[in-house]
């Protein structure tokens, strides 16, 4: 995926004194792909006949989008981001994409899009965990 | 404040045997308030005429609206929510809320908005901790 | 129900010279309560047995809790909004909120959770439609 | 830009018999990388000198960013999603967008991001108007 969020980021009058990491840009890029991955999984689950075996995959797969769709936002203002927020922010959302790969990977051999969501998910656990440990402990 | 929030989770059918507790609901419901008063207020300090004392009240604003959206939203799920997703969301919301209360604060005596907005922050941060402390913490 | 978010606009500097109707602060509300709501149905109509006949209803649900929640976050900054897009805004956030209500009043009998929430939307219909007519329209 | 939402939507079990448009994908996939300019180019206006000469820009750009955040949401479940709400919806966003980048165009000059928050937004506003033209004009 290319946006123009990391340009944008650059574009920043602080971004001068403060660079901003290309893996933070990278790591809201993946948490908005990641929100609109989990928001279709829940719908192509509510589609399936066997909806009832799905049910936890679909509330995972809602808190999922919306956790990440925060994380996606407070990071296009991280310049003066509140330090212990953006990491608790960034814990939560690498334990929501966590929680919604490991219920999708069960269905992924059935459901194409549960292995696609999976795949997604997992990458935005890792992005999240290496932003959480480059940028924001301590 | 007194919404329907309440009443819809105990209709979940899976409250009979997972009893949500009032504590969950009002903290929803608290969150969605901060949500509204936060974004309020960062319209508000926007149009003030020193404006440029304001930037970091404005962006403080605006994190924490979007991180108390996302925690009003997942308490609406909450019965089968992930725990440590949920912990961390709730550490995320209180720390965000502590961080706007605290520039709020500062501009309360000329500011009314700021006032009435720190002090919101301080009850939802109140709220989020007394709600992790009692229900997710191991 | 009575939040803030009123007194929030009457703070706004700019509420001198452009008073926010109370009808607008209203409508606010009713939004955000009507957000909590829909997606506490969608969870709770996911945990029913017969979750297969609530395809419908938990989509519907999961729409109108994301319009609503946009509107209650244009209207928190409503003085200087454009007003081609909070028109077009309510619209959409009144056709979302009658076709939850629609589904839901057909399972009503059946659920307290459905009986609750298509109150809630039909509510919310009327104060946006209310709020379009007398705000927004040319 | 190119993301997962598309592999997405054909995954979904009713897209046999219905078919997603690339269209619908692609205003998606916009609509969500229109959100994180938007939100961006808020911050790096409030980092500018002068911001009192863009309060506009910045209010209009968080509107913008609330308004293609719904849309990208409510288009990664339009299979099912209700047509006069969908409808009324990419009128909301293409008049945000329309609003966001006249603002922006105008500090364009002065502002690289700016310049580029207005280009996304036209980009953004095409393709919501296109959307509803060609899927969901009566």
């Amino acid at each position: 995926m290319h946006t123009t969020i990391h340009e944008m980021l650059r574009a920043n009058p602080r971004a001068a004194d403060k660079a901003i990491p290309k893996l933070l840009s990278d790591c809201a890029d993946t948490c908005s792909e990641c929100e609109l991955a989990c928001n279709a999984c829940a719908d192509a689950c509510l589609a399936e006949q066997q909806v009832a075996s799905l049910r936890r995959a679909i509330r995972l797969n809602l808190d999922c989008a919306d956790v990440c769709a925060t994380t996606s936002r407070i990071i296009s203002r991280v310049i003066e981001a509140d330090s212990a927020a953006m990491a608790a922010l960034l814990r939560a959302c690498a334990a929501a994409c966590a929680a919604c790969a490991s219920e999708c990977e069960e269905h992924a051999p059935h459901h194409e899009h549960c292995r696609i969501c999976a795949a997604v998910c997992r990458r935005c656990q890792q992005i999240c965990e290496l932003a959480l440990h480059q940028h924001f402990s301590s």
